[in-house]
């Protein structure tokens, strides 16, 4: 569980999360180039692009990271970085893609604010998210129970938004299975909310993980639950629409599921239920999979898992060597030489925007690196 | 309402009808060949191929072609052959092609006994089929009549097959809504099946149509049930199931339907309810569109119909011409000299495949003619 970051690059993250709102898009860019203890300095001082300034310039002389860490460390939290292990850095691979560019849902988050007794990367390694209304109906709620147990006694880990109605019922269902639940919040996750459910995020504080991008005693904004809608949908192998109304807010998660590639599928209900109205018009638009029971979620992201490249740093470990397109791909990869992602995508044959998927998802899997610009292979670890 | 069919042509007819359990491809073969008249004195005689004895031989000595015709007659009722001007021949081209046959369910009916005061081909010219379980729940029979009265309301028919459950919840909102309701038996005409629906068959026959293959007197059998539902799924331009169980017969007519190229939509329902859980299958196999509501099917079935060439002999009417594929296959055929299907589809750019399911529908809407083995054009009317 302890984190491997070391404490400047803490300190200068949690100083980030509190200056920028997320998701900022420019500061991340930032810190992909300098690192984050520079890019900390540079936003102090001011001394960056008018894009990462307008993303910083109103904050930055919150100094309030040490007070933040302790505020934290004092209701027996964290806050996990993308240099500490536990950090979900594959799940996250989606965010930094072009299409989630495009929905501007972009960008990995600088840090996490995190409660809980569980490793946040091995709980999200195996997760479905299931959303809903909150105005939710009896068989929602329900069915929201029924899959949130089912998925817990099936192993997998239920992350959801913490809200009333679906949300809150798909939570207690996997405390109730004995499994994991991640709440993540649009809060600060030291602020009860909603206030009806202190007790729900107390228990999950302390059975499964509370987390969010948002430091500690930052209320909730209706912008911020859209951003963090986005995280959600990241951390899912796919998402469960249980119920949601024409206009409900899970049709925002939706959105950024099917923009992240990401596996999503929806309860069908009576049609004569409002609230199932939503999930009825995703399925008939086919940006959904209709899913009836706890073993058809799982085959359902099961399929899309074979798709994905998650396969081949699992197989990997397994069989020493990646599959399918992965395999392609690492195929294409020189030993010797760097190539570039289009050289490799001529010599695979796979396809162009593929290739520049795969290629960070072996580097991750520490099969490939990149060097001087281009990409090389790297031997397969024995 | 006067059929234009010669007396022998119908007496021809109703002494096939009597002796060929439905339904029979040779026999259907045959009577293409030599004609009505013909192959019933062949029939009779004999002297037919050793396929069509095995479909005719256990009765061709049942003589009771003017009975039944007494019979019907007596009820109110008459027989419609494909030489009358209302024989459905349109929606039941779909039969007689490639896909019908593989499937088992291909061929025309040799003729249909019929009770109502309608036409049977203006009526089915716009038509929905609404089929599902017996074993209905009260969502489902709610749903039926809802969809029923809907459709009625839109001027569009309403087929099923008069069973318990769906079936009789959506004649009985057809008729509610003011529309004309088709119920499709396993059984003769004058046949009370089931029992209970004795009163909403006579009332459809006054307000509707009933119709089936089997002459006056036959009773239901299992495997008539499943001859039936071809009649229903090529009636209708599209099927809705309303509920069906993982094994209901309703999943029959849902196949056929699918294998004859018409719309297949589900009316998606409770998880939790096993009535819906043949609908969520055929849904999650992605076999069937989903609908909620009366206007969707309408668009569905809408949507469909501008793929499908039934479009051209409309907007033929109205414009002159035929539209999209079907223009293309018209203007590759030739005014004086009759080509082949194949050389059609190269000179178009159309399919083999719906070449060959436009041209009989070219030639049903007069823009085509079968001539020495070929196609030949015919002058647009104007």
């Amino acid at each position: 569980m302890s984190g491997t970051a070391p404490d400047d690059v803490r300190l200068a993250r949690a100083y980030l999360s509190r200056v920028a709102e997320p998701h900022a898009g420019a500061l991340a860019g930032l810190i992909g180039q300098v690192g984050p203890v520079e890019a900390a300095a540079l936003v102090r001082a001011g001394e960056v692009s008018p894009s990462v300034v307008s993303q910083t310039s109103a904050r930055r002389e919150e100094e309030r990271a040490r007070e933040d860490l302790e505020r934290i460390a004092g209701r027996g939290g964290r806050l996990v970085v993308p240099e500490d292990d536990e950090w979900p850095g594959w799940p996250f691979i989606a965010l930094t893609l072009g299409q989630a560019q495009r929905l501007r849902c972009g960008g990995e988050p600088v840090a996490l604010w995190v409660r809980g007794p569980h490793d946040l990367g091995e709980v999200t390694g195996k997760a479905v998210a299931v959303v809903g209304s909150r105005a939710a109906s009896g068989y929602g709620e329900h069915v929201a129970a029924e899959f949130g147990y089912g998925l817990a006694q099936a192993g997998v880990t239920v992350v959801s938004g913490a809200a009333y109605g679906i949300d809150g019922a798909a939570h207690r269902g996997a405390l109730g299975g004995g499994g994991v639940t991640v709440a993540v919040l649009a809060c600060g996750v030291d602020v009860a909310y909603p206030a009806g459910h202190q007790g729900l995020l107390g228990k999950i504080a302390k059975e499964g993980l509370v987390i969010s991008e948002y430091p500690p005693g930052v209320t909730p904004a209706r912008h911020r639950f859209l951003t963090r809608n986005r995280l959600i949908a990241a951390l899912g192998a796919g998402t469960v629409v249980v119920e949601a109304g024409r206009r409900s807010g899970a049709k925002n998660t939706a959105a950024i599921t099917v923009a992240l590639g990401r596996v999503l599928m929806v309860v069908p209900g009576p049609v004569t239920s409002a609230s199932s109205a939503g999930c009825h018009e995703l399925l008939r638009e086919r940006q959904a999979e209709p899913v009836s029971s706890v073993a058809e979620v799982v085959e359902s992201v099961g399929r899309f898992g074979d798709d994905l490249a998650t396969q081949p740093a699992q197989k990997q470990s397994e069989l020493g060597a990646p599959q399918g397109e992965a395999m392609r791909v690492y195929e294409a990869l020189g030993m010797r030489t760097a190539v570039s992602a289009e050289l490799v995508s001529v010599e695979s044959g796979v396809a162009l925007e593929r290739v520049r998927a795969l290629l960070p998802e072996l580097e991750l899997a520490g099969l490939a690196a990149q060097v001087d610009g281009g990409w090389q292979r790297l031997e397969v670890p024995r």
